[in-house]
């Protein structure tokens, strides 16, 4: 990770602390961390006073903290996380007023709060936020991680046939994945026939029957970066029904996309989408229309209803609408995008978006 | 889900709630909520009052948990989880005293504690503490996951030639699982030459060459139980202070393996895998010697120095020894083991563990 990139990140959660009149903050989230001090793996946390980072970790993770971590304190723990924190800010006697992040596990809070005299406050989100603005570095990454996710759907689909199971199927798009050199983003969901109305189905055994449609979620990782897309097709002939679902899916998710761009309020586009599926009288979904990318699968911005805020360049999300009908079909049709200086621009263009394959 | 199980562990959850005089605990972790509802998903909390049990999810998950819970009282939310739950603590009069699980995160419990009148206990670790001790069907889904994954591997070890990469290898293990049904139960680490002196290495774009060792570190899932084991071995001809390393590592385990029954100090068998290898001058590794398996893989009884207590009949954790030379070589061995009435038994015995391939 470049060292001026982790500086510059740095400087802005410092700038963020000084004005809630914050001496040190705590950073728990494996992500955050990450984002922080570029370092990559997990069970570790990072201090952020005004005048130091520090990276605690342990054994498993020094050799691979020391290649990673712009940042020159690298202490290895022996004990729990939140008591080598605390022997650690003993010792900065200048540290007065401390922030832990609000994903922080009370079990870790609450010893911390008992062993450290600092007074304690809400840190609020200071570095999700952050994170919800991308420089040129994390685009480039989910740029690439979407050529990779759209480079392994195209072989996938060569292995898509009568009588291979979800499970295959999910785990044949997993190893593309990874013979590309990357890895998936989550797991990754592969639903057959009636199974694509459960939004999250876990892959099983059943397996495809001729003109049977599929639902594929997936995302593939680079540098830790993610996208996530989702594809709806029909292994042969879909019926009428289907193809009229999936065209509205489509138009819900046009819809929405036509809206994005700065300045753009949120829940606005969230009900862009949702208005084409409800004035077409099929069921309206019930999960948001997208999320936030980046070092996680799901961060800040959330695109829902409930979401207050404006769109940012920079931003990127995905774009999601779906119809779900129980013991009946599933469509999701989810592509990722980022918010340009004038409107948007769709990462996942070019993964292969077939109605149909035969 | 057999909904028998269920009760019962729910009956022996409010037995402890009420031995700390708790109305109603809220659990948080999926884990957690996977025990003591039998739902399989995840952004879900189960409330667990004298009376009755509940379960908050979304409309992602609604369709899953009709088809998977045992309790009858499914709530969908629309807001946040800590929302739903305070609005359902509302309308629960008899609840008085509240326990929130430990784990749960700081930006979920503010609000709770804001918006719900009763009065707030820590809820120690009592789900985390009964699902330490198995029941027959755990038992029974770990045996199987390790019988996957025993299978996964020997058919990947037919595809280890030189040329191939850490992550294609790792893609191909996976895919390997995933063909017999099942999942990963973690992101499967393959490193090559001295990337194995990393424990938690990622498995990246360096290629095997001939002679070069290996570690893998992987694991299965049977209806969510986890397996984890690590084999390490030399494509070819290991070297001799390899083949020493080796050596020492397997009776390190065995050494521990030999201490495990009922009655047992934990902190003992940490210390009996660790003195055969400071005995034998090479560098003790700096993580535990194990940790328990269940539905996450990582969870009680952590096997470390610092564990306090006795091993149970039911426990079943991994014996992961290792030695560790940055730059040189990293040899770790892992196995499952379940303690039984008289000693233990070793559940992933019948996994290939080659000293050597060709």
């Amino acid at each position: 990770m470049d060292s001026k990139i982790i500086t510059k990140r740095v400087r802005a959660i410092r700038r963020r602390l000084s004005a809630k009149e914050i001496d040190c903050l705590i950073v728990t989230k494996p992500a955050n961390v990450s984002y922080a001090t570029g370092f990559l793996g997990v069970d570790s946390w990072a201090v952020i006073t005004t005048a130091a980072s520090y990276l605690l970790t342990d054994s498993r993770y020094v050799e691979q903290a020391q290649k990673e971590c712009t940042c020159r304190r690298i202490i290895q723990r022996s004990g729990p996380l939140a008591q080598a924190t605390a022997e650690l800010l003993k010792k900065l006697k200048s540290v007065q007023t401390v922030a832990v992040e609000k994903s922080t596990a009370l079990a870790a809070f609450e010893p911390l709060k008992k062993n450290v005299k600092a007074k304690f406050k809400t840190a609020a989100d200071i570095v999700e936020t952050l994170r919800s603005g991308k420089d040129g570095s994390e685009i480039a990454a989910i740029k690439k991680a979407a050529k990779i996710a759209a480079q392994a759907l195209a072989k996938t689909l060569l292995f898509i046939k009568p009588g291979i199971s979800e499970s295959e199927l999910a785990g044949m798009l997993d190893f593309q994945i990874r013979k590309l050199g990357s890895r998936t983003s989550f797991d990754t969901i592969v639903a057959f026939g009636a199974n694509a109305s459960r939004p999250h189905h876990q892959a099983g055994r059943r397996k495809l029957k001729q003109n049977d449609c599929l639902l594929i979620d997936f995302g593939a990782r680079y540098n830790n970066y993610c996208c996530d897309l989702t594809r709806c097709f029909a292994a042969g002939r879909p019926s009428h029904f289907y193809e009229t679902v999936h065209k509205t899916v489509q138009q819900a998710q046009a819809a929405a996309l036509k809206m994005v761009k700065p300045g753009a309020v949120i829940s606005q586009v969230d009900a862009a989408a949702r208005e084409v599926i409800s004035k077409s009288g099929l069921p309206v979904y019930g999960h948001g229309t997208g999320h936030g990318l980046g070092l996680e699968v799901h961060e800040e911005p959330v695109i829902s209803a409930n979401s207050r805020g404006k769109l940012q360049a920079g931003m990127v999300f995905t774009i999601e609408p779906g119809v779900y009908m129980p013991g009946k079909l599933g469509v999701r049709i989810e592509d990722d995008v980022l918010v340009t200086e004038r409107g948007c621009t769709i990462l996942t263009r070019n993964c292969p978006q077939p109605l149909l394959i035969t």
